[in-house]
């Protein structure tokens, strides 16, 4: 696949999506009551924790990007799927608000999470908050798709919500205890579901078939797969100086990561050194001998194995969608960049 | 207003809205993914902690019969309403379980709250599982009213939600620096929106026009600031017996409720002896000293008072979305009913 598409390529395209989503974007939650548009406005990084205005980045953007790709794709107007562009993002936010609750994670973006900033109570009801208007935008667009976009971003929050309690009961296992298939079901529904939605509203928004929309929804969920499958790679082996992140990190937080359970699963000595060292706390030494465990167990080969065949795979749906790939050449680019990506 | 209406009263009109609704709310809690289910199932009272069937009462869903009642008053089918009716139960306890969270609540409904039984984790993406349900059932319904009534119930999520985030900010404020209106605009998003929101689905899905709906949803925000003005007495002066909770429960707390704050704010020598008394703890004798200083400052009789002319003001809205109140029996009977309720 080509790094650049008509001499765009997916950074440029991720910017122009941004540019085409966020004045929406920005309307959606300036709707918002006082103190709940101050939280989002900070988590979005429009703002600093003192209400003043702030240039930093709201994100890659991916999600928007894909409804529109994915619109265009099918013969339909970008123009018109934009407040359905805003919708995902507002989701995907409101999911990461509530995430870092849930995972008391200290930062995000570089920044102090909502939480740490405002409280939990605050973030609790700012995620709530924009979940209802992410649903509400949809179901309010005159389009006539909007009903059964509706319909599908519910079931999409609904299976993120599994996935999250999936991600949590899973990490309060026994890593032995944690089967491959447990850990695959859980990162399409965390991950997977939501690039998946974005592709159908794109489609439902083209004014697609059940048939095509249904591919577009796999094309989505295989990218987010094989993203996983990366980001999973990037958390152990990722170059600090390129993620920001202390080599190593998920090793570090003993997560039970793809590469790391399938090692740990594998039957091999190797998997069982993991195992071990799992069982006590990760200095930089454990850590080195850990991700050199998981190399040697195969994690490390059959995640990136895994992650190409789930970008093949697809490429299979989008063609399904999609028969003349030259029509999708913006899909594809935008699965390349998040799984080649080294945030 | 008549205690009974044609022989039914409130409570067997709860009664019957219950078993119009229950099914479609069971059906709709049934399709969420296992685990979010269970915690689901658990809140509503009809499974217990291990899973087992429970045959507990899932609380009064006084809603759901005020949009049942208000579609019928309307001259519409209640039938085709009851989706309506179960996704405003649904959007009822998805803010009890999130405030429970929030306020470290141990016990709903005489048992302990869903966190404190599954862990913070589930109880947030159960509450965030159940109000994608809830939008989605009502985006998803085949009646026209259905995306007016989408848009109006992701609005009143929104105002609940900045309801309780006020609620939280009011707690924590010096008692001196809590003006009424506040507490009012508070109580209005809290309690006065989601009551006046069902009166509104109720309408809508009657197919009436739009004056009618802001005048059936101003009559369920009186209802429910009138009841909320009861609501705060009992927390003072209801009888332990029948509320099961101890005498002055919201003194014990130091809440800042409305006969409290009208009670702070009367400059009144009363109320500078219950300000000096919610500086220190609250034992038995301070509890009873301020009850006593509440009612010397006029806090009593002015949430009385309050409670009355909010009452009146939401038969007076109900006539004005109903010219014959004979119509409206059920509404008045159940606006009578939560605001003469002793639990």
């Amino acid at each position: 696949m080509p790094d650049t598409v008509e001499g765009r390529d997916a950074v440029d395209l991720l910017e122009r999506s941004r540019s085409a989503v966020e004045p929406q974007l920005r309307a959606a939650v300036a709707s918002l009551p006082a103190p709940v548009r101050r939280v989002a406005g900070y988590h979005f990084g429009w703002e600093r924790a003192d209400g003043t205005e702030a240039t930093g980045s709201a994100g890659k953007a991916v999600r928007p990007a894909l409804v529109l790709a994915a619109c265009r794709a099918l013969g339909g107007d970008p123009q018109q799927a934009v407040r359905a562009a805003a919708a995902v993002e507002l989701v995907h936010n409101f999911t990461l608000l509530h995430d870092d609750v849930i995972d008391e994670d200290p930062t995000r973006r570089h920044r102090p999470t909502a939480w740490s900033v405002f409280g939990v109570p605050d973030a609790i009801v700012t995620g709530d908050a924009m979940s209802a208007l992410a649903l509400g935008l949809l179901a309010g667009d005159r389009h006539r798709a909007s009903a059964a976009a509706s319909v599908r971003l519910s079931a999409c929050v609904i299976e993120l919500c599994a996935g999250q309690q999936a991600d949590c009961a899973l990490e309060e296992r026994p890593p032995h205890e944690v089967t491959l298939d447990e850990c695959l079901a859980m990162a399409t529904a965390k991950t997977g579901a939501l690039l998946g939605c974005a592709c159908a509203l794109g489609a439902l928004y083209a004014g697609a078939g059940a048939e095509e929309v249904a591919a577009m929804d796999a094309f989505g969920r295989e990218a987010g797969l094989a993203f996983q499958f990366i980001d999973d790679l990037i958390g152990i082996w990722g170059d600090p100086e390129r993620t920001g992140k202390p080599a190593g990190a998920d090793l570090a937080a003993r997560k039970k990561s793809l590469p790391v359970v399938a090692a740990l699963s594998s039957g091999t000595a190797a998997g069982a050194e993991l195992a071990e060292l799992y069982r006590g706390s990760m200095d930089a030494a454990a850590i080195r001998r850990a991700a050199d465990a998981v190399e040697r167990a195969g994690g490390r080969d059959w995640a990136q194995l895994q992650a190409g065949d789930r970008m093949s795979r697809a490429v299979g749906e989008l063609s399904r969608a999609v028969p003349d790939l030259a029509a999708a050449e913006d899909l594809l680019s935008l699965a390349e960049f998040v799984t080649r990506r080294n945030r």
